[in-house]
Parts: C-alpha cells; structure tokens; sequence
C-alpha cells in the first residue's frame, strides 16, 4: 500500500470540519447553543423516466459526513460536539432489486461520527436538542436543502442564510486528508492523461482520445469526471470551454493533421477533483509555431508557481503572467510597444481572456474565491480567486495563450488597440489554437507543493505523443 | 458509407412524428385547430455550482424536432401543419467562451422543420396562431414543461393533461428512421460488449471491464450511457440491479476467479437506446453450474424470441419463458413436482423475478407499456409491457436465472412452497450468480428482426473471453 492509499485508508475528517464550520460561526458572532443541519442529494428520477439521475453528493453534507450515500440527513449538535448521521432505513422491495442497504454498525465503522441512526429518527432527535439548551438552540441549515417532513419549528431561531458561506469558506484550508484526496484525483488525472496522449499516436478523432482518458479514469478509480472533458485539435483549442470532442484529427481536404491537441481534463475522486490542462503535439513534433506558443505559456506558469506561497496575493500572481506572455508575444513579434503600454492597455487579454486559475477542492471551481465578475478591469473580470492565499489552499495554475477570433477580433477593429498587434505574424498563429497549461497546487506555509504529476516539459511530452513511446 | 450510416445521415424524421401526435389527438377527440406546444430541457446549474448538469434532451420535445439543443421551443401549428423550432439567440459573452451556437440556417438544413426562428419570437408567434383559427385554437402542451415566460393565454383553451401520453403512445410504433438509430446504438454497444469481454482476459477488477465499454462506446460515437452499466462478478449478477462495479475478479481469500461477469451496459446514440446483456466466463471456461444455467437461460431466449411478431400477446411471452425455465431448473433437480404445479405456483418467479423484456427506444424503458405494478400475480407483477404488441415496435426480450438468497429465502421458509426446491442440489449453485441475456428486437408483421449483434452463442462467448482471441 502506498503512502497516500494508506492516509486514505482511514477515515475522511468530518467531525474535525463540523467542529471548524462551528467556530467559524462563533467567529461570526454566532453563539454555541444549536445545530447544524444538513441534507443529503436526494435520490431524483430524470424527468419523465423511471431511472435516477447521475447522483452527485451535496458538498456540504460530504464535508460534515464524509458520506456518499443519497437521502441520508446530518445533525451536528455544537454544544455537546455530537455528529450525528441518518441512513435511510431498508427498503424490503428495493432488497429484491439493489440488494441490503448500509447497515448502522458498517457506517459506523466507516464515517468520522459520534452516532449513526435511520432516518425515520431524524425529527425526534432535533426535537430534542431543541427543547434542551435553555430554549435557545439555533438551527443552521441551507436555504433549499431542508426536506419538507424536517421539523426545525422548534429551535429558538432557525437561520438559513450564514451557513452555506460559512461552510464554502471553510472549505478553503484543506486538511491533510483533503491534501491526500486531491492528490489521488491527480495520481489517476496523470495516468489518464498520459493515456490519452498515447492514444492519439492512433486515434483518428477527438472522441478516441476522450474515450482514453475516461477508461483510464474508471479503470484507475474515479467512475466520474470532475467536470466535462475538452479535448480539442489545432484551432478548436481556442474555444476555451470547447466541449464537442468530435472532429477528425486530420483536416478533412488536406488529409493533414491538426498541430496539436489540448486536453482539459480530471477525475473525480471520492468527491474531489483534479483539473489539468495538457496540450501535445499530434505526430510527435510540436509545429515551429505551437512550439513557440508553448515555451511561453510553460514560462508563465513556472515563473508564476515559483511566486506562491502563503499570503502572496492572487492578482500579484495573475499580473506576472500577464507580464510574461506579454514578453514572449513581444519577441514573437505578435505584439509591439512599449511592455507597459501593451500592460496598461491591457493588450495581452486579447491571447488570456481568462483568469490564471481558481481554488480547487470538492468542486472544480471551489468554493470562497471572491470574485468579483463586476469588475471593470478586463484583465479581472474574470479571475476567479481575489485576495490573498492562505496556506492549505489549493489552487490551479493554468495559463493560457489563444488565437480565438471571436476575442482577438475587437482588437484589430478597435482603432486605440490595433496598432499593438502586427496582424501580418499573428496570421501564421491561427492555426496554434490555444495552449493552456494547468497544474493544481497546494500552497504552504513557506511555499508550495504541486499535486500536478502529468508531465509536461516540451521533450517529454514529444516522446509520449510519438510512437517511440510505444516500445518504451 | 454503410447502409445504415446513409439512412442516418438523412434528417430525423420530426414533421411525420409531429403528424402522427397530431392524428392520435383527433383520435381522442380533438380537433385540428390548435398547436402543440412543447419545450426542451434547460440548461441547468449543478445545485451550489456554476457548472451545468449533464444534459439530457426531453424527448418529447425531440421526437418532434430530431434537435439535440437545450433551451429551445416547438410549435407544430395542427391546422396549417407548419412545424417551427425555436433555438436561442447568440448570447456574445458567451461566444467568448463558446464559440458561436447554432445559425437559423444551419438549423433549418439539420432539421425536418418548416421554419427555424430565435426563442424571443416564440410568443408573438403563439398569439399570432391563438388570433386565427376562429378564436377556437387549443394549445396542447405538457404540465410542468411550459416556462414561466411562455404565453399561452390568447388560446381558447390551454390542454396540460393529454399531449404527453399520446407522444408516449405514439412512440411504441417506430419508423425506418428510428429503427436505423436503435440498430446503430445496438452496433457500438455490441462492439463495446466484446471490448469488455476481451478486457476480461486482463481486468483484475470490475472496473476496468466497464471501463473498456465505456470507451468502446465514447470512441464509436456515443458520449452517453443508455442507463448505469451493470458489471458484476460472481454472486454480485445475482443482485439485479447492482451497480457498484468495483469488485475484484478474483475471492480475496482464495484468489480464485469468480465464475462469471454478467454486463448489462448499453450506448445511447443520439438519445435513441440499446440495452443488451451478456455473461461470459472468466477464464474462458464456464464452470459446469454456470454453463447449466446459462444454457437454460439460451433456450428460454431464442424460444421467446422465435415466438415474436405483431400481435403477439407480451403475457404469453413471458409465461412460456416461464415454462423453459421450470423445465430446465426441473431437470437440473433444483425444482421438483409436477411441471403445471410449479407453474401455478409461481415457484419459477423466486429464479426469474423480473419482467421478460420492456419497449425500448428513446428511453431504455420506453413509454406506452402499460404496466401494472400493482397486479398481485408475482409472475405479471414486474412485466412492463402489458398486451400485445403491433408491427414497428421494439422490445428487450431478457430472461434470467439468479440465485439470489433475498429472492429465494422466502420461498425456503414458506411451508407451501418449501417442498418445491431442493436445497442440497441448489446448494451448488448459489456460486454462479445471475445468468441473463437481453436482446432488442424489432416486431415486424410476420415475425421479428433481432437488432442486437452482440455474440451469444456459448462456444464464440468462450473463445472472446479466452486469450486465444487476441491472436485472432
């Protein structure tokens, strides 16, 4: 067994977070007298049809559980720090069809909590915490996940609006637990990805490469995606959520092949997720011009996960890349000016539209980053992290460099930002695409580790996408 | 180009359909003056998340328009017989991210439509229909799929409760086109079940099964899933619908290979389904318990399937599979007592629960079955198609055999039916699990056309599952 296999063995820390999620309220101003009250999803049938939709657990009840199971409830008492889950009970007709349910004594063995009960007990346990505390017990729970037969009438208050927040913030700061989870998503992202560049030595169309990385996540663990796989050749790479994973390889006249592929990609693992971004050559050899592309969108992102630490402030962070692509484009000849002027007139949103990256836990985009979408600032209407890290955060660093039309176009048409761009080079990037480039990374006290082990140093990748790589 | 993929390179034919809906109305009474009203399924956020769910078209709403697209409407004015889709306007921040939608022209060359217009024009075009047809126009539509925006106040009445049954309805009877598209999602689900088959020549564990049919279906062209696949080892078939796929291949204490993997698993292409199982040994060699069985299980098959063509009686059906079942079981020594006895009975249901086989097509259980769950006869209570089948319909025609203790232990206990099984005898095959084999099969006038290609036949079944058919 290996290390990490052997922390995950153990149990997922839900006690220790309902404990964080109740100070945190305290801090708020909140007293300790109460409950927190969560919800499983709900077992749900798809519209018209007898089948059950894809389950995804709710966050914040995994985050308190540690349990995957639909249509169970979770009661934190904050006073007597007593965590208390609800199963549902066995359903006899459903035995014939699923087989027996959880038992108490096995969630109980397996989730970090004081009790474990069914689910038909949940009423008559918060009535009585209710009626205790001096009458003046609080029920916190979730705006929308409170089932109709859930009785909170009698608590003193019940407040449906802090909690959400307070447990998104919270999320922020990973445990170690959550480190070795979001590692192990990584560990089989890495795999997978690494899968779907051998694949496309053969594949002749996106699909298959898909096809690749989704087996080698499921084979790996990880029955589900984080998120829906972009997998794009040459210039569908420049559509940055391109989702439909579908064209030949090759162009349909010339019979040619694409210059590269970029895949955003990354399993789901026990309700955690990677996110990585990987962008390789089809045939083997990057072009001379994703090459180019390629050597400064690395730079951006080496140069900018060798600022993280704790405390560096994620629009410090977002600038430099800015900064660096800004060089690069310069030296390409793509971009011309003065840098700062190119920076001031923030010229280089034109190639990253985007925001350098966005916190990563149990969902892909996680929970606390305080964006601020509002922003007038093109170059921060869309980063999605503001602020400063805290150490225990994971973040993803990606990068990106894109010949989108839709985007460079009002560029070129605007009078006071055209003359930035030599529209005679840029004519032989088109058909680059988009390289982007995503690690995920857990910033420390001192620094930073990168959970991110799918290799993507320009020789190395080379090697994998050729079929040398196949007698290896 | 094949046969089939010319069919289907041809328009989905939406304006018959939207026809055929509308006789069915004028069948139950309804006039020709009005509009059918129908909408797709939304775009909708994963609850707490900015990312959307997993879409899944309503079929209603494609049946009468072949349109993939979320967020669109239809109207099908009756009187005028004009079809119109209604797809949604190009949304420019969304460009950025996306890339550009669908065009009104592209639209209108993909799709069996009269016209194409943008979703703001859907109201004024309601309201122009609701204006003619002598202030008498009905608008037939389907309740809780009408947004709160939609109009349909100017029509002399608003029919909420009878369009979806007479889609439903009319969709057991399926036409060329529609059968092409079952027969293609039959195709790379079969291509997907021999995938999983030779993937178990290696697999140490269920998953790595399912993950090769997955990707067997991704790189053929279905991105979807018809229903959750159900791989299961050993004594896990015996658990009808499991779904966990996890298990080892092998016992954890004496390392041995289970007997058998039953994989219930089929694609969906373009929202129209397969659903086809098969079992086969692993190791290349069923045991000889696991090879009784699924003999038996064969024969209560191709009997069934030899009886098929239009007006059939589904009940008989499945009573003569019924029949073959306790024949075989009878000469195993696992029942006892007279044939006719055991029939009346219902001994035979503690080994084949469930229902012989359901419509299929743009669900996997497809509408207008009529079954009827309440129906005190174990034997009837499960079968899902009720009746008899006409021409252009498609059904699964499944029978199974499992040894499943929560089934059978009810009848053990029961001194009425006790005296029926013979437990020293049925002692030996508790190990082999479940045995079911699932085909599609398309009810022609005079007889049946079996979609499924799937290899069943005991010898070719062993020979996938063995290394010798990588050399072949």
């Amino acid at each position: 067994m290996t290390t990490l296999d052997s922390i995950l063995a153990g149990k997922y820390p839900a006690k220790a977070h309902a404990r964080r999620v109740a100070e945190r309220l305290q801090a708020s101003g909140y007293g300790r007298r109460g409950v927190i009250y969560l919800e499983a999803q709900k077992t749900r049938l798809i519209e018209d049809n007898d089948e059950a939709m894809p389950f995804r657990q709710r966050r914040p009840f995994f985050y308190l559980s540690g349990c995957p199971l639909p249509d169970s409830y979770l009661i934190y008492n904050i006073g007597s720090d007593e965590l208390t889950l609800f199963i549902p009970p066995i359903d006899p007709e459903n035995v014939i069809w699923s087989g027996l349910p959880m038992s108490v004594a096995e969630a109980l063995r397996l989730y970090d909590v004081d009790n474990v009960m069914l689910t038909p007990e949940v009423n008559a346990t918060l009535a009585s915490i209710a009626s205790g505390d001096g009458g003046k017990a609080v029920a916190f729970a979730i705006t929308g996940q409170i089932s109709e037969e859930i009785k909170l009438q009698g608590f003193f208050e019940t407040n449906t609006s802090i909690l959400n927040g307070v447990i998104g913030d919270t999320r922020v700061v990973k445990d170690g637990y959550e480190i070795a989870l979001l590692r192990k998503a990584n560990d089989i992202s890495a795999k997978a990805h690494i899968a779907a560049i051998k694949a496309s030595q053969t594949a002749v169309n996106e699909r298959e490469i898909e096809a690749a990385f989704i087996a080698a996540c499921i084979a790996n663990g990880a029955r589900d995606q984080a998120y829906h796989p972009i997998v794009a050749c040459g210039q569908n790479g420049a559509t940055l959520h391109y989702g439909g994973n579908d064209a030949d390889l090759a162009d349909p006249v010339t019979k040619q092949k694409k210059p590269s592929v970029l895949i955003d990609a990354g399993a789901e693992y026990r309700t955690y997720c990677a996110d990585i971004t990987r962008v390789f050559p089809l045939g083997g050899k990057f072009t001379l011009e994703a090459r180019q592309v390629y050597q400064i969108v690395l730079q951006m992102q080496m140069e900018t996960i060798a600022m993280l630490k704790e405390g560096v402030q994620w629009e410090d962070v977002h600038t430099h890349a800015h900064r660096v692509a800004i060089q690069g484009l310069r030296k390409l000849g793509i971009l011309r000016g003065p840098e700062d002027e190119l920076f001031d007139k923030r010229i280089s949103v034109a190639f990253f539209p985007h925001g350098l990256g966005h916190y990563l836990g149990m969902d892909t985009h996680d929970t606390g980053g305080n964006p601020n979408y509002g922003d007038n600032d093109s170059m921060f209407k869309y980063l999605r992290v503001r602020g400063c890290l805290p150490a225990g955060s994971v973040i993803t660093v990606e990068p990106g460099i894109y010949f989108c039309r839709f985007i460079i176009k009002p560029f070129l048409e605007s009078h006071e930002t055209s003359k930035y761009i030599d529209t005679e080079v840029l004519e032989r990037y088109w058909n680059v695409g988009g390289v982007r480039i995503e690690d995920n990374v857990h910033i420390t006290k001192h620094g930073y580790e990168n959970l991110t082990t799918a290799p993507k140093a320009f020789e190395e990748v080379e090697v994998l996408a050729s079929s040398r790589s196949t007698h290896a």
